[in-house]
C-alpha cells in the first residue's frame, strides 16, 4: 500500500452551471461547494441532522451511505447516488449535481419591490431524528439519546424532559427536536413535525398594529392583518401614553393588557385562519418604538420622559413568550428589536435591518414617518440618529375624516380634470389615509385651493372631497406640521454632518401608512427632497419587514445589534436652530437641494 | 521620551512568605502572584468586580487609583496605597504585602475528619457594583449600564429588568447583581447584599432526608436538619415506590408532592431559625438515586423498572427553582448531582465528588452502605460501578427496634464487662440505629450469643439491650442480608477487574447512617474488607458532602460531568456468579483478603 505524504490534489465538476473546483484529500465537500460561491443549503451548520444539502455523485468514489444519510435517502425517495455533501469527504476525483433542492433560496423582505435579500437561517429550527434505540450492554439516558444525536450537551425544560420517553418509545424513537439556538431544546414533538415551524413578525405602532404570520421552513408570509392600536384611548401619541403610565401604578400595567390582548387575539385570528396550531409558533419577533416595546413589557416608562431619556434596555437576549403573556407554543421566544437612542428604537432598527442600510455604499438617509418621525443618516461609515414629533396625521389620524389604511381609505388621488379617487380594496369611500391626504394637498396647492402658507382660499374653510368626506383648515395645519417637522429634521441632521441634499446617494422612505406614497406630490408639498425618482426608495412598512427579516435569520439579528452600538443620537429639541428651522419649514414648497 | 524595544523584566517580592518572582512590563500582577502558587482571591475572574483581590503596595511604581478601586477602599476602609491585583498592570519592580483576606480560604467538605479541600467558586456570586449615573450626552438604556460594569452582554429576566430601574435610582445607583454564571442576572438587589447569598445542598435518600443550609460567601455550614423520607408509606425501598408509581399516572404526581413538601418544609424550617430570608437563598443542589431524583422531578420512572433500565437523564443542565416548586428566591436555580448508569445516581456521584476520588493515585473502592448498596471501583485510570439491594437496615429501618440517626438511637455499643450503650444527643434510648446495630452484633458474636450463621442462641430467639428494646431473629437476619449484598458485590466487581483486596490502595466508606462507623466491628462481621486502619476512610454522608461541594464550587461540577461519562457499568444480578457469592456470604466472618 502506497501512503500518501503530500495529499493529491482533486477535481470536482460540479453541474448545473459547470463550475470547476479543486480540493484536497479529506476535504469536506461542503466548504468546496461552498467556496465555489455556491449557496447550498447548510441550515443545520454542517452536522447532518437536516438532510438539506444533497447532491448527486455522479461519477468518483462514494463512500457507503451513513445511517443519518440512509435515513433521509428513504424518507426524500433519492437514489443511492445521493450523499450528504456536509458529511462527505473528498477522496477523488468527483462530478456532481445539485439539485435545485438543495440550494438556498433568498427571501425578498420588502414589499414594494426594492430587493433586500435574506437568507432562510431563522433562531428556531426543527430537526427531524431517528434515535438510536438503548441497549442493554450500555445502558444510557433517554436525554444522553437527543445528545448523541447533536454530539453536544443539551439544556431541556424540565416539562420537555418529563414527556420524552414515551414520545420516543411510542413513535419508534422517531421525534423531531425544536432547537433554539444550537444547544437549547424547546420542545421534543412526535415522528416528523420539521415542516410545521411558524412565527409571527409584529410592528406594534403607536397608532397601528399589524402582525404577521411567516413560514419559517419557506420563509413566506402566509398572512398579515392589521388593527388600530386601542391604546389611542389613553392617548393618541406616545407622550400622553407615558403620561398616563406614570400618573398611577396600575396603569402600565392598563396599557400593557390593552396592547398584548389586541396582540394575542389577532394572533389567535391568523391562526384560525390558516389553521394553524399555536403549538407549532414558536417565535414572536416585535418591533416597536421605545415607549411601544416598554408598554408592552410591562417596563416603567419613567425614565423615558425626562432627561437623559433612558431606556430600560437597547439590545435584549430573547424573552419567553410566557413571561410576556403571549399565546403561542408555551415554550416559545421573544425577540425584541433593539432600541437605538431615546426614542429611536426597534421600528427604526428593523427598518434599518429591511434596507440593510449598514451594506450599502455611500450617504444615505432613512425616514421613517410614523407618528413620531425618526431619521438617520449614513454618511460613509458614520450613524446618526434623531427623531421629531410629528404627530399622527400621516397614519390618517386627529384628521377629520382620516382612517387607517384599511379597506374604504382614499389612499391615492389623481388630478384628471376632476379630481379621481382611489379607495383601498376598491370599497365605497369611509376615510383618508396618509398617502390619500398627501396627494390631496399636492393637488390643492397645484390647483391654487391652498396657499404656500395652508390657507384654504374658499370661504367655508373646507374642501368637499366625496359624499361627506370633507378637508378641513384644521386638517391641513395638522398635516402642515407633520411635514414641517420632518423637513426641519432632515435639514438639521444634514447640517450637523456637513452634508448637502445633493450629496445623498438615496433615501429610504419607510411609513406604516398603507403601500404607495407618490413620491412626486411628496416633493410638491415638501415633505421629501426633491432628489431624482431612482434615488428615492419608498419601501412601505420597513418596521414589521425588519421583524420578519430578524424572524428569518439569526444573523440579521446580530448583525443590527452590532449596528446599534455605533449610531450616534442628535436631540433637535436641545438645538437652539430647530425652532427657525421649524418655522421656516412650515411652508409648502420643495426643499432646497443645496440648503 | 525613550521607547522600550523590549520590554524590561521587573522583579516583585512578595510578603509575607517572601517569595520572589519575575514580570515583564504591562504583566497583570494577578496572574504573577497566582504563578508564586499563592492561593489570590479571584471571585469575580479578574474583572475587578469583587474588591476581593487587593495588595498594598508597599514599593514601587503605583498608577492612579481607578473608579473600582476606589468605591472598595472607602467601603473597606484601606490605605491608598491598596490596589486590585486583577486590574493592575507592572511598571516598575515592586515589594507588595498581601493581606489575608486576599487568600481564599479552603473548605473541608467531609464532617469526619477525612479532608477534601474545595475553593470557593460558587455558580451564584453577587457583586455590589457602583453604576455610572446616566449623562446626557451619552444617552443609554438601564440594562447597558449594568453590561458596562460587567463588560459584557448579560441576560436579564423581564421580572428583574422591570424593577430594575426604580432600584438604581433610590439608591444613588448602588446595586447588587446576582449573577448565575458569568452573563446570566438572576436579581438586581437594591444597595449592597454581597453578603447575603445562600445555599441550601440536599440529600434525597431513600430513607432519610437531609437539608444543609450553607453560607456561600464563607462556606460555612450554618444548619443541618434530618428527617424521615415520608415516601416510606409508598413503599420502602425504591423498587416498590417505582411500582407504586406505574400503577396510575397520579402517584407519580403523589410521589413528588411527597417529597417536595417534605424538603420545602425542612428548608422553610431552618431559614426561620436562622432568620434568612427565602429570597436570599439562591441555589439548591441535589444528591439522590436515580428512582428518588426523577420521583422529585416528576420524571416517568417506567424505563427505570426494565431492561435496559434506562434513566430519563444523566447530567442535567440548572434548572429553575420554579419549574421544581422549591421555596427559595423565585428565580433561583436547582443542580441535580448526575446520574451514573442505571441504579448508580446522583448520590454516588456526589460521594465520589465528596472523596476527589478520580484524583487519588492508585487502586480504591467506594462503598455507599445505603437503602441501595453502590460500590465504585477505581482500577488505576478506569471506574466501574455497580449496585446491591443491601435493604434499608443500615439505616435502622425493617429493624423491630430500629430507628434513623435521631436524637435518643443507640448508635454506639461498647463492651467492658458490661454492655455500655451510647445515644445520639445522650438522650434516652428510643431505638438503634445502623451503627449500633453493627456495634451489638460484633458484641453478641464475640460473646457467643449470635452463630456465624446468624442464629441467636438463647431459647426466646430476642435479645434485651435496655428497657423494652430488643435484637429478634429476624432482625439479625435483615442485616445478615444487607452485609451479604455488599460483601458479594464487593468480592464480583475486584474479580471483574482482576483485583484482590489486598491490591487495594484504600477503601472510602459513606453512609448516611449517623456519623460514626465503628470499622473494626465492620471488619469483625464481615462488611468490610480486613484492610489496615489507614487504608479505611469512613467518609459519613458524602451524598450530604458532595451536594455542599457542588454549591460551593463550579468547577467540581465540571470535573463530576467529566468523570461520570467515563464510568463503566456492571450488572451484579446479570451475573451467574452472582447467587453463589451471596450465599456464601451469609456468614458472619472476615473477609479474605486475597479472595
Amino acid at each position: 500500500m502506497e501512503k500518501k505524504i503530500h495529499p493529491n490534489l482533486y477535481r470536482i465538476d460540479i453541474f448545473p452551471g459547470k463550475k470547476a473546483v479543486t480540493a484536497d484529500e479529506n476535504d469536506l465537500l461542503a466548504d468546496r461547494i461552498q467556496e465555489a460561491g455556491i449557496p447550498l443549503s447548510l441550515y443545520c451548520g454542517k452536522k447532518g441532522l437536516c438532510g438539506k444539502c444533497f447532491v448527486e455523485i455522479i461519477k468518483g468514489k462514494r463512500p457507503p451511505v451513513e445511517e443519518r444519510e440512509d435515513f433521509f435517502i428513504k424518507q426524500k425517495g433519492l437514489n443511492r447516488k445521493h450523499r450528504l455533501a456536509c458529511l462527505f469527504r473528498i477522496k477523488s476525483d468527483l462530478e456532481i449535481r445539485i439539485p435545485e433542492e438543495s440550494i438556498i433560496q433568498e427571501i425578498s423582505i420588502l414589499q414594494t419591490g426594492e430587493r433586500t435579500p435574506v437568507l432562510l437561517d431563522p433562531q428556531i429550527k426543527k430537526y427531524h431524528l431517528q434515535l438510536r434505540k438503548p441497549q442493554i450492554a450500555l445502558p444510557s439516558s433517554f436525554l444522553e439519546m437527543v445528545e448523541n444525536a447533536f454530539q453536544k450537551k443539551l439544556r431541556v425544560p424540565l416539562a420537555v424532559l418529563r414527556k420524552f420517553p414515551a414520545i420516543a418509545e411510542q413513535n419508534h424513537y422517531q421525534i423531531t427536536a425544536v432547537m433554539d439556538s444550537d444547544d437549547q431544546v424547546l420542545d421534543i414533538e412526535p415522528g416528523d413535525t420539521s415542516k410545521e415551524n411558524f412565527g409571527i413578525a409584529i410592528d406594534a405602532g403607536t397608532t397601528t398594529l399589524v402582525v404577521e404570520l411567516v413560514d419559517l421552513v419557506t420563509g413566506k408570509t402566509l398572512d398579515t392583518l392589521t388593527a388600530r392600536n386601542d391604546q389611542i384611548q389613553y392617548g393618541s401619541d406616545v407622550m400622553s401614553r407615558i403620561g398616563f403610565a406614570i400618573k398611577d401604578s396600575r396603569n402600565l400595567a392598563e396599557l400593557k393588557k390593552s396592547i398584548l390582548n389586541a396582540l394575542n387575539g389577532m394572533i389567535g385570528q391568523i391562526l384560525d385562519k390558516k389553521e394553524i396550531d399555536k403549538a407549532n409558533v414558536y417565535e414572536i419577533v416585535i418591533a416597536g418604538n421605545p415607549p411601544m416595546n416598554h408598554f408592552l413589557l410591562g417596563l416603567p416608562v419613567e425614565s423615558l420622559a425626562r432627561a437623559p431619556y433612558l431606556s430600560v434596555f437597547s439590545c435584549l437576549p430573547e424573552l419567553t413568550s410566557d413571561e410576556l403573556g403571549f399565546r403561542i407554543n408555551e415554550r416559545g421566544k421573544v425577540y425584541v428589536s433593539p432600541n437605538i437612542k431615546s426614542f429611536v428604537g426597534g421600528d427604526i432598527s428593523a427598518g434599518l435591518a429591511a434596507v440593510d442600510l449598514a451594506n450599502k455604499k455611500g450617504n444615505f438617509l432613512f425616514i421613517d414617518l410614523g407618528t413620531n418621525g425618526e431619521i438617520v443618516l449614513k454618511k460613509q461609515d458614520t450613524f446618526m440618529a434623531t427623531s421629531t414629533a410629528a404627530g399622527p396625521a400621516f397614519e390618517g389620524m386627529n384628521i377629520s375624516c382620516g382612517m387607517l389604511a384599511l379597506p374604504g381609505a382614499i389612499h391615492r388621488v389623481e388630478d384628471r380634470d376632476q379630481i379621481v379617487i382611489h379607495t383601498l380594496g376598491e370599497k365605497p369611500a369611509l376615510g383618508i389615509c396618509g398617502t390619500g391626504l398627501i396627494d390631496l394637498i399636492a393637488i390643492f396647492l397645484e390647483r391654487g385651493m391652498v396657499s404656500v402658507r395652508g390657507r384654504i382660499k374658499n370661504k367655508s374653510k373646507r374642501i368637499r372631497i366625496t359624499g361627506n368626506l370633507t378637508i378641513t383648515q384644521k386638517d391641513i395645519r395638522e398635516i402642515q406640521l407633520a411635514i414641517a417637522a420632518i423637513k426641519s429634521g432632515i435639514r438639521m441632521i444634514l447640517m450637523k454632518n456637513n452634508l448637502k441634499l445633493d450629496q445623498l446617494d438615496g433615501i429610504f422612505i419607510a411609513g406604516a401608512f398603507g403601500n404607495y406614497l407618490n413620491i412626486r406630490n411628496s416633493i410638491r408639498i415638501g415633505l421629501l427632497p426633491p432628489l431624482d425618482d431612482e434615488k428615492i426608495h419608498f419601501v412601505g412598512n420597513s418596521s414589521l419587514a425588519g421583524a420578519k427579516a430578524f424572524l428569518l435569520s439569526r444573523p440579521a439579528r446580530e448583525k443590527i445589534e452590532s449596528l446599534v452600538k455605533t449610531i450616534r443620537f442628535f436631540s433637535l429639541a436641545a438645538d437652539p436652530m430647530f425652532q427657525d428651522y421649524f418655522i421656516e419649514a412650515l411652508e409648502f414648497k420643495e426643499q432646497s437641494l443645496s440648503g
